[in-house]
Order: structure tokens, then sequence, then C-alpha cells
């Protein structure tokens, strides 16, 4: 990419005021293979409590890397639906990461609440754009770049992350280049690891059932 | 409006990575009666700073209103260009208010950083979704609705907001209707005022020199 | 079209040539506090009635502020559905007004189909671009922006606005601001107005059952 | 990811409340083979006269083919510039046609002011929806498709056309089939016509100099 | 802001990774006048087989014209759906020709596979832009306008067009214009034929049942 | 077309035409730190020659791994500014792999030209749809999920990609990881690779100057 084209991205429209997200339960719709439908709740019956999301005042889980994430899209907030945005709680323990990662529908802008992170992304040169911030400061991660995160800090930190997108996706680069099945002869040319390599990482980052 | 068309907004593209807002200076570029123009910075150049922000660290300087507030779009943080989101930082004082308002392109989902927050916004039946939230709660306003907030609790409160759209626009209703110079004949009608109030209103909230 | 130039967005696409709004009665298919389900009617059994709207021929009727309006959506107009499109008539008597409002997701193109009409809008910053114009001409509102108009002349008005949503919404100032319900406290600070005035105001507005 | 919006497409959004569409003069900035630069004009000169166009109370030039249209988009009225809306004034003598043509960027929402108007359009399946309409009815053309009018009244028929683009486009079937120089044999085999119908259209629709 | 990004449109997104078209029997939803539903596939029940398609290995049925086509939207690839593509196959025999046509929807990139392929397209100013293209060689049909292909090798040719819409639509001029049943008069006026030739050009392209 | 059903969004537009990408010289234009201009050409001297490419017509130069490849966006291809397409031809040895990557800012649909490509992709849930495709087979890779392809047959491979962007981006996993400069700290912790292998790794993918 070679960084000048004139442009514009964005920020399209819904076209009602909402559309609460309605989820009937699944044994009264699912039908057979396909998925449940999706409506929006009846206006007249929504409340404040439809547009007001309380689930992210403290830390999710923690897992054995350090790292907890709370990730809220209309499934767990309804009132989201069709309104073009969403957003993360991730919490790092020290030392702990959140590892290379893309959202593939989304530009995030992550604020650090708490802690010293280092924070970067990587463009479609290859180039890298990382540094340390702290409590209060903001990095923009441009729409589907490879970001990562890294508690630098010697407390936790934590960090609150916006998307414009109501399901921005996201990719992990260990768990889905490593541990989605991707055949070893191809894994093992691209990285230039040996089969025995290729194997450890496999079994490290293959899914838990 | 019924609040149930079948829907999905959302979430357009950049055409390239990023386009850190570069806006030469105004006596080399402006040209009589247009606006300078604007490039992006050369790629090649861009650093993590670019990407970077910390300049809501701490509260903007307040207002009568006991209200302040720090909006970043590019010009503030030119890596956002193009990017599709932008940010605000709002402080309220005890009992201080942010006025009823709204962004024409973009909707908000605000963080409360601290304090109890009188919360809301209005919809095109004219119903109200208000409530009172605290320090961690999430509030999302539906793009382009009227909404508002005041501090009730007993210290100062803070809250962090973002948008999707690198510029959402504001429009402070007190302002923007007695402020603005629309004919008085046409205010009195509207609310139902005499011409001595629509007076006073306009005096009040016409904007200083 | 000149064939050139770098310009400005908009304009998405439907993915099909139409899809008619079909949405069946309530009592076959509302399920408790979901809205009913729609979809498009059967594409083989559309006929030209389907595209054409006979139901603005004359003015809707007038309130106690000499003014009457008929919004075209797609539940009154089936056939615009997914098109991107909407549009309305307004009749204004003599000295009568349409309140200052805005429309949360669209811009209006207004044509003066008789009379003379005080007409402007007021942007971000303020400022107000208004002025009387006649039949035959034609202003722009732009998206989202808080706009209103006025009849100065001796006979009826009307007005034929085109919207580029098929759902621009409707925010009428006066009754969202005074009619909806928000804290009197925050109102009295953030118009500077005594209790009794809201008291006053919100009476004036308060929605009718 | 859970796989199952119902979904809609449509009207994305302007970055900023508006820019009037501002061309230095040919001579002082275009570059060789390029077109001039394009630019807002600074806002702080904008007035009410920028949103306000006039130039469509009275029919265009009438053609031979008893048809005058005026296509009113930002190169005629700047102030549309980026708002995502323009509109057409058409006018047609008793028996007036206007030819088959489509507008690949927009949907079309025409309102007859005058008249009465065979007036219709044809789908992907080349199904026809036409009929004739009369004053105040409204038809609508969905984005891109072939359609068409003519004067079926004893007086002349004036349409008000309004699109969900600044800059529709338009091509006229006769001319850009007939007129465009597509090569003989495509044209003969395409429409089995020979040689000597289709010089004749030809001569009838080439591009006067 | 100070309003003047020099912009461009494109490349809206999906929400969720896809959405595999699953469209119930139809004796089990339709439902009277309305077309059936539309959901997605269950997630957890997509194979490979359901993003990769077979179909276009060989050339479609020839028709009269020396032509076949092959349209690929979710219909016949259901893995398409929601991720704004699709494609088509053409076939054209020595001198077959793809009549002059428009996708209403959609730009095309066509690839020849096979053969030296007459191709081009007419702008809104009635320009053509046209030449023979050999194997390997891409043209480029702007969004909406019309474009046509003829064979003028001594072989059969084979082209592959991609569509950024993942339902382009079609209208074939001949069809849509003289097949569909426009009042003979207005066709008459607009081609300058005479109703003799008017009617066997109907003949010619009237629907067959 | 079918008409009808609920889907998905997709595909916005263009405002005029085309815009032929054209950048004037960087000693002309380029002012210090910004990116030189960037306007269309003008449209009265376009030529057909400007919407047809023909610089795909064999493989680019192979690199070590096996594969070769030419992304054709507006740069090389100046017709495509502003249509919302681009495309890529890929050439692929035997046993030749086009590493883990993904595109930030587009779906690509993949037709094999030539040869047995094992190709895939891994969604957000680090599912894996991988398979071996033929000459004539299609692949669709969904917005900005990982992909990849290896050629599994006996003589060399050669695939066509279009995307709907016309700069789709592009991340190589491998490169964008460890070539990158990510803190070595961050990389074990996130692969499980001792400090020995990330710097081979590192010294495998760092740029070559």
């Amino acid at each position: 990419m070679n960084g000048n084209h004139i442009i514009m991205a964005s920020d399209p429209d819904p076209v009602q005021d909402f559309c609460i997200l309605y989820t009937p339960k699944p044994d009264s719709v699912r039908v057979g293979r396909t998925s449940s439908l999706q409506r929006c709740k009846n206006a007249s019956e929504a409340t404040a409590d439809d547009f007001i999301f309380s689930g992210i005042k403290s830390a999710g889980d923690f897992k054995e890397s350090g790292f907890s994430t709370l990730s809220i899209n209309p499934t767990a907030f309804p009132g989201l639906n069709t309104l073009g945005m969403s957003f993360v709680r991730a919490d790092l323990d020290v030392g702990g990461i959140n590892v290379p990662h893309f959202h593939p529908r989304a530009t995030e802008v992550a604020l650090v609440l708490e802690g010293k992170v280092y924070s970067g992304f990587v463009d479609s040169a290859n180039r890298i754009y990382a540094k340390v911030i702290e409590k209060g400061e903001v990095i923009v991660f441009p729409k589907g770049l490879l970001h990562f995160q890294m508690n630098v800090g010697d407390s936790p930190a934590t960090i609150y992350g916006s998307f414009n997108s109501q399901n921005p996706g996201l990719q992990r680069i260990p768990a889905a280049v490593f541990g989605s099945g991707i055949k070893e002869e191809l894994l093992k040319k691209a990285f230039g690891l040996s089969g025995k390599q290729i194997d450890e990482m496999r079994r490290k980052f293959k899914p838990e059932d």
C-alpha cells in the first residue's frame, strides 16, 4: 500500500431509530439446519435498560496468558443491534499479553483505563507502529490490521476498546494459524519451521472441546 | 416509526490502511474563498505517535454550566482520518449538565469513567429512555437522536464517548434553536413563548464573538 | 455529467431490483414481545400499482399550529422498501409553521409547490442559513441538521420534500425536549428557565393519549 | 459468530455538515491532462443562497422530441455536494416522450406536477410496470432500472424527479446504443436489423458537434 | 472541522464472517403472496463445500445468438450471500455476441479466458470505449454503464466476469426495450421507427412462455 | 432476478461514471511531508486503453517460496479508480504456497486457471474450511478472514482473484508477525516459542532493504 489514495471511509445508516435484537428461544424457532430467526423487540416495549450495559464493571475470567476479555456485541447487549458499534474490555495481568490479532470488519479505538501497555499495529507494508501508552491515552488500530498489546507496567492494566461495527470479528493469529488445522506442509513452508515444531505449536493451540 | 423494518446498517470501508490528515499551512495553500486542501501525510514518514492521542488525560476547561468537553476528530488527532471513528471526553461538575443535543452523523457509545450520571435519549416517537448510570456502565445513543446527561452524584463525573464517524457533528439544542437567529415569530409559535421570553432566551444563547 | 473529480461518498445499494414490503397480519405472525416479521411481496405478483402512490394529492389534516404533514415511507408506500428514498408533503396555513426539527438519517431536498416560505437550517457551528423561498424554488437541508419553515405569504403554502433514506426519522424539538419527560432540573439548567416555565412547556407539549 | 442477521442496505454518510463545491477557474488550476481540482467553499463564507436553487421555476428549452429537461447536480447547484441527493425537472409537450433511459447510480422518485403521464419501468426479468399517472401522483423507479415517460394528456406535463445520489448519471437508450459508435455488426445481430436500418438509426442518433 | 475532504466512496461491510443462504422448501414456509423467508445456514454445519463452486467448468447451453452465460449469485452459490461479490461465465461462438446490456448494481471486471473479443462500454456522455482484447486481458465496465461483447476471433471465446455485488442485476437492451411491452407509440417516437418496424422487433423479442 | 428477500448489504456507489487516477509527477506536486495529490484524468481525454489491462498475461517473477503474485489496483491500472474492484494473478510452482494472509478490506473470489490447489480459510471461531480445488473451480474467501493456498498438483498452478475493493490491502502472517519488529517477549508468550526460536524467525522474515 502506497499510502495516498484520496479517500474516504465511512458511516452508513440504519433505517430506523433502533432495533433491539430479539432472538426467540432455540426450541421454538430453530428449524433444522438454519439458525434461528432474528427480529427487533417491539419498540413499544423498549425501556432504558435495553440501551444500558453493566457487564464490564469488572474484569472477566483470566486465562493462563494473563489476559481476560469481554467482547460486547448485540448478542450480549441487544440494544446495539443495527447501530454500527460495539466494544470490549480487556484486562492484562503484569506481563500479560493480548496476542497478535485483528478484527476483519472494524477499526478499533482503544483507551487505557489503567496501567502501562505496549500497544501497536503492523500495516500492509509490514511497518510497525508501537509504543508504551498509559492511563488516559488512546491508540487507533486501523480497520483490519494486525495489532497486539502487552502489560509492561508493574500493576494490572485495563483497556476499553470501541469498534465501528456491531460485530467486528476477531482472529487471534496463534490459534487461527496453528490451532485450526491448516496442513502441516503448508505451515512448515510458510514459517520455515520443522515438522516437529509445527506439531508442538498445533498441540499448544488446538481448540479445547 | 414502528420499529421493525428489515434492517441492517453499517460499517463501510476505507480504501487504504490509513491516511494521516496533513493540512498545509493556511498561507501557503488557501486560495481565496476555498478551504485549504487536505491530503495524507506520506506513509513512509508515519510514526507510532501519529496513531496515539494523549490529550484527554485530564478534563478540559469548565464552562459556566459545570460542563467541559474535549471532542477529538481528525483535526485534533490526524491519525483518525478515514478510519470512521472519533471520541470525546466530557466532565461534569456536581449538578453539571450536558444540554440536550444530538450528533447528526453518528451513534455514540458512552462509558462512565467516574460518577453517577442521569443519561438518556428520546426517540422519533418522543419516548424517553433515561436512567442514572454509574462508573463502568455503558449507554448507547442511537444515530442522530437527541440525548442528554446530568451529574446527579456528589462528586465530579467523567464520561468517555466513542462515535462511528470521524466527524459526528454536534447540535446543542438551546444554542442551535435560540442562539442562531431563527425568526422570533417562528420560535414564539413553536414553543408557545411570548416575545419577551424569546428575547431573553436569545440573549442568553447568542454566540459570543 | 462532466465525468471526473474526486468527490463525495454516498448512496449504497440494494441487492435486488426491489422488495415490496409485505407485513403479514399481526395476529398471524406477531410473536409476543417481537415485532412482526417483514418480507418482500412475491415479485411475480407485483404490479405497476405497487410503485405508484396517490395519497399526497391533497393536504393532510391540519393541526392547531396551521401545519399538516404526510410522511410517506415504506409502511405507507411498500414499493419504496429497500430503494433508499422516501418523501413528504407539508402544508402550511397563512402564518403556519413547521417547528424546528431534524431527520436523524437523511438529507432533505424541499421544493415549494405553492406559497412563500421562510425556510432554513442551522449548522454545527450554530450558523443559520435561512431565507424566504417561493413556488418552484428548492432548498437543501443537509443530513441530520436542524431546520424549520414558516408560511410568510398571504395564502396557504405547500412543500414537497424528498429524502435519501427510506425512513429518515423525525425529531420535533419542542415535543422531543419538553414533551418527552426529561428531568425538570436538567431542562431548567439547559434553557435557563424557571421551574414554572418548564412546567408550562411540559404541559403544552406532553403527548396526547 | 452466530451468523444470521436479517439485513438491509442503505444511505451512507457525509463526514461534515456540508461541502459547497468550489471549482477554481480552469485557467488557474487545470494542469494539462487532469481535471481541475475540487474543494469545498470556505464554510465561514457560506450563505443561505448556497443552499437554495431557483433555476427550475420554468421549463428548459424544448427539443424536437417535445421534451425538455433540467438536471440539477452539484455542478449547477454547488450546495448539493456531498449530501447524497440531486433532482430534475422534465417537461413534456402533448405527445412528448422521455425516451427509455436509466440512471446508473440512483433510485428516482418522480412527482407529476402537471398533466397525465404514461410512466413505467422494466425489471431484470423484463417485466414492465407502467401506468398513466396524474398531477400529485408519485412513481418510484428502482435504482438502475430502465424507465420512460410519455405525455398522454392534452396539455403539457411537468415532472419533478429526486435522486438518492448527487450524480445519478444518465443513459438514454437510443443515443447510447445507436449514437455512440458500437460496431454495426454487433448491432445488427443484437436487434435483428439490417445494415441499412442500423445506418439510418446511427445517422439519427449520432452526436451533434 | 472545516469541511473539505477529498473523497471516494466504497466497499461497505458484512456484519458477520459469512451467512450461507438457506431457503427452506417453498411448501413449508411460503406464505401466500410473500416470498419465502431467507436465513443463514447454521454456522456450525458449514463445510468447505459451501464456499466452493464447481459449476462453471464448462460453458452453459448456447442460444441462437451464439452466446451462453452462467450467472452465479447466492441462489446458485449460497456461500456468496452477504459477501458483496458474484461472478459470471460467458461463452461466445465465432461471431457470437453479448448484446448491449448493463448491470444496475455493480461494476464488472472481465477477464478473457479464451479468444479475441471486441469489448466496450458507453459512458453518460455517449462516448464509446471499445477495443478487441485477447486471452489474459482484463476490461473494467464501470457500475451501471451499458456494455457489450462480440467474438471477433476464429474460435470460441470465454469470458469470466466478477461483480462487486452479490446480485448485480441485468438488463439486456433489446429484450428490455422491445420485449417488455412498452407502448408502441413511445417506442416509435424514441427510435424513429415505423409501427411496422416496432411490431417486428416486438415479435422478435417478446418473452417466451 | 428473482426478486425478493431480505439479504445483505453491500456495494456503495461511485458518484461519477469513472475517475481514471492521474498522479502528477512527484517533483511537480509533492509538498514536503505529504503525498502527492491525486486527481481524475480529464474525461474527454479518456480512451479504451484506460479501461483495459494487459499486464497479467503471464506470471510475475517467482520468489524463493515458489510463489509469484501480481496485485492490480489503481496504481497499476488507473481505470479501476473509484469503481470498487481490483484483482490479482498468483502463480504457484509445484509445491509452492501462498502463505496464510488476509485482506483487511475485501472479500476475494478466486478462480483456478490452472492446476490443483489446496485452498481454504479460517473463520472467527478458528474453524477451517479447506479443500483441493481444480481448474475452473471457484472459492470465496470472506472479507478480512485468514486464508492460504498450496499447489498440490504436479504442474504449476495459476489463480485469478477478484476483490470488492479497489485496494483490499494484504497482511502476510509470517512477515507481519515475525518480520515487523514486534517485541520478542510478546512473541515468545504469544506463540510459546523460545527466544532463540523467535530470533531465528525474525531473521528469516525481516524486511530486505
